[in-house]
């Protein structure tokens, strides 16, 4: 007998899925069945519905495509937030709902999970606002809307939810008769019409620079764009919203541009660059220090997912993807100027001096290697590593518009999941941690092993430098971090703790992780809860004035 | 200078608010400002947003009203399940969101925390679904809505949302001149028509009962509803959905009824009535073993928060705390029959053996004492506690219609800051207690001392009885539980644990417990996988069914 069910889930491994994140309910429980059924899919079930959402997220954007499972009303409502960001920012999620059957939602029953009033779609009519498709499944639709709602997903990088019924994952349907996705389609007018005018541009321009956002990321397109930047010998700088799309030890990186915040000369070379391609960009106030880049419409041809931008004509109805692997096809003999790449050189370690958060983002520097998985939670993390140079096939995660604190860890646990090879490496702050922690069980039962560095300052920096410094609302309970995995489930078999507070000991804790790569590291980085990475307090300067 | 935020404040002490949960982020640190500078109020920080909405809940279930913080986006949808539990079962909580300036949303910027595509009302709009009113605050309305919507809060006894742009929390306005609530309306026609058709029932019926549910507590109408039960000598039984509503110890108490699943003679009882008045009663799936309840609409007269069911008949347009008033006014002699209470006489205790579910609530019945505030997770607790009879004066607090597991946790925390005179007593399970764990935190940072039983039987109990016994998807991590109080800040001068496997085991924990009333108690009770309560037993088979 095959059922929607195993249908869906034929459909989730056709598209790449190998993992399923979730929370049992028992309105989903039957299909769960399904997932422990088969040979080809895990299911890893998680403390909460939050962190399952984050997880399955983190896992999309290494893997490109993630799903979860939640129960109806109360899991989804709890995931809510997760899918929120993942639409924000273009990560593909699907989220799966068990959901009671067709009957009691019909007869409009009284039952559990519901607000008691008989109207089962409110939550749908909820995700409405924070998903790029809705599916409803029923014994006529149920195969044509699951397809539907991946293609939306793979398609337009947004994350989808599926409502199952608990009945319908029962009723037998006949298995896919084609992939579900077609062959790309041919360039459309409006795509064929940019492209002239990208590459009348680009002929003309004397000093052009590239500038990529995140949706590179979700689109996968790290080859397609080297491809096109080599092929032109262009420059390139990326957003910190849209790090790791490039290679940042290659020669036609400028740096990471992120406005009025960005050092010179990089700043001055941007700004006045007579042609600035924007590929993928979302000009974000987080990623500019609050709108403050130096280029105006007249310098600007952005590429969107699906719209675009030519010296201030709008226009939507492109594919970022078809686009982009288009460009290489251009007629354009290619940059011919000079490109010179910021130079960093990172001070040398005073072995004696107790940890600042200067000294401690040069010290990470040094301690990354090429293929590394990087991950910067929202806060003094994510600006700390904003001008940490990514080296060759590094992959970077931060969630910079949504900007959800917590999202990080779970998400660091999903992107492991999908891409056991790469080393991971988490910076996270201590307030941030405290909202997702319990998934400490799952790194450990799931025999998990990044690098987690627990920046312990004290309570919320970020807010800190953005208004009430010394504020009782930015503190935060102090936690005994140390013992924390051991709660959790690890041993010292399976974790590895360390606590640091000068630079020697970070040193000497980084180098006993290198060698340790059969353990999850956590690395409690004590630092003054005054301190901040400049590029932060610049920015919360530019932020407490935005909230005025 | 008299602003915005300060006419909230002040309206929120007026209606019996000293406490305010949440999380800080930068839409909201300057509202923040205010309450950490008012003398009347108390800054409770949370580990996460939904934690937050939780605490908030237990805290308005214990003293009537509650109000939480959360910032714009992120903040509002990671709370968004908590709010939902408070519409749900009718428990009036105050969401205040911090969002960017009047002029950021009205320029549509791409600034953090939004989905990118500057449409601001997203949230809001998510929001209408499980609000009873939903106010965006501007120059020309803020006191006006403020005053509308927490009117709406407590009249209703339904959460509400206030979205405060942070500019707008500045502006000036004058104090309020008159109170939020005016003098309690005259009995309307309806209500009058009803009171009559009640009156007349109780005069024909021979065989009566009154059934109480949560409503009663949502409205505070506990003392009201016992001085109607006492002068006309009614017999009465609660829901589990409605437990506290009346004293357990009263000789008018017969029990609590389930449905099928209550045990004879008090299912015969009830069944039989020829009137079965219900008060403040919603006939949910949990609470009545699947809608498996013995009478029918020719029975019923049902009078809920506004609306009335006679003998089958709706109605809309009453207020429940109007008409129960009014009852005591009844022209009726009161009942003359006999009222048998159900007796109940636990087991001893075998001090030889390893701990039983049953055995396990009915020494949990010998440990309970007037005024005690008890909580029951959604799961096996709550249906452990069904059938324990609560004593003078105690406070029950569950939720069994939205059931969303961890709620308890932060609950019992807020409810104990809201009364700390009441000896508050948890029992939650494992599975449970992983998702809201780190609010431990802020229990000890308050120096909160509940006695807690976290009851460790290896994962999803409730689930593995409805579905999927020994299925990996109801597996939890297993967590250090002795230890877990003490990595989230707490000492052994604040915290006490035991880890109990037999009765011996448990009596003696629970006499040091009993004692020692200046920690928190935690005590871990292991028992079977496979154990549960009968309730739960036969309900999950009934769940199941529902499910097919």
């Amino acid at each position: 007998m095959y059922t929607v069910a195993d249908y869906l889930l034929d459909r989730l491994k056709e598209i790449g899925i190998d993992d399923i994140f979730g929370v049992p309910g028992d309105y989903n429980l039957k299909f769960l069945d399904r997932i422990t059924a088969s040979k080809e899919l895990n299911w890893v079930g998680n403390a909460n519905e939050l962190n399952a959402a984050y997880m399955a997220d983190g896992y999309a954007r290494t893997k490109g495509i993630a799903a979860f499972v939640t129960t109806f009303g109360v899991g989804e409502l709890s995931a809510v937030n997760g899918l929120a960001g993942s639409y924000a920012e273009n990560v593909p999620v699907i989220e799966i709902i068990g959901s009671p059957t067709t009957s009691v939602q019909k007869d409009k029953k009284l039952v559990h999970h519901t607000l008691g009033d008989g109207d089962f779609l409110r939550f749908e009519r909820m995700h409405e606002e924070v998903t790029g498709a809705i599916a409803h499944l029923t014994t006529e639709n149920a195969t044509a809307e699951i397809d539907r709602v991946l293609t939306v997903a793979m398609t337009q990088k947004l994350p989808v939810y599926i409502n199952l019924p608990i009945d319908i994952a029962e009723i037998v349907v006949s298995k896919p008769i084609s992939p579900l996705l077609g062959q790309p389609e041919q360039l459309t007018e409006i795509e064929t019409t940019l492209l002239n005018s990208i590459e009348k541009a680009l002929n003309q321009s004397e000093n052009p620079v590239v500038i990529t956002g995140h949706e590179i990321l979700s689109y996968g397109l790290e080859q397609i764009l080297d491809s096109f930047i080599q092929k032109f010998n262009l420059p390139i700088a990326t957003l910190p919203f849209g790090k790791g799309s490039f290679n940042e030890e290659d020669p036609h990186f400028l740096g990471t541009y992120s406005g009025s915040t960005t050092s010179e000369p990089l700043k001055k070379r941007i700004d006045t660059a007579d042609l600035v391609l924007l590929l993928g960009v979302k000009l974000t106030d987080s990623a500019t220090s609050g709108f403050s880049y130096g280029f105006t419409e007249d310098q600007i041809i952005s590429v969107g997912c699906t719209e675009v931008n030519v010296y201030g004509k709008k226009q939507d109805g492109i594919q970022l993807n078809s686009l982009l692997s288009a460009l290489s096809t251009l007629h354009y003999p290619g940059f011919s100027g000079e490109i010179i790449a910021v130079k960093r050189s990172p001070e040398q370690i005073n072995t004696k001096k107790k940890l600042t958060q200067k000294q401690f983002w040069n010290m990470v520097e040094t301690f990354l290697v090429q293929g590394d998985t990087v991950i910067g939670e929202q806060g003094t993390s994510f600006f700390g590593l904003t001008n940490v140079p990514l080296k060759k096939e590094m992959h970077f995660i931060g969630q910079p518009l949504w900007g959800s604190i917590g999202y990080t860890f779970p998400a660091t646990l999903g992107s492991q999941i999908a891409n056991k090879n790469s080393r991971h490496l988490l910076f996270i702050g201590d307030g941030s941690l405290q909202l997702t922690v319990q998934e400490l069980g799952t790194a450990i039962r799931e025999q998990l092993i990044p690098i987690i560095f627990v920046i312990n300052n004290n309570g919320y920096t970020v807010e800190r430098e953005i208004h009430g410094a010394t504020e009782a609302y930015n503190d935060i309970p102090m936690w005994d971090y140390q013992h924390l995995p051991y709660v959790f489930g690890g041993t010292k078999q399976r974790v590895a703790t360390y606590k640091v507070t000068t630079e020697a000991e970070l040193e000497q804790a980084m180098q006993m992780a290198k060698k340790d790569t059969k353990r999850l590291q956590w690395l409690e980085v004590v630092m003054d809860q005054e301190d901040a990475p400049e590029l932060l307090k610049k920015l919360a300067k530019i932020f407490a004035k935005q909230n005025s």
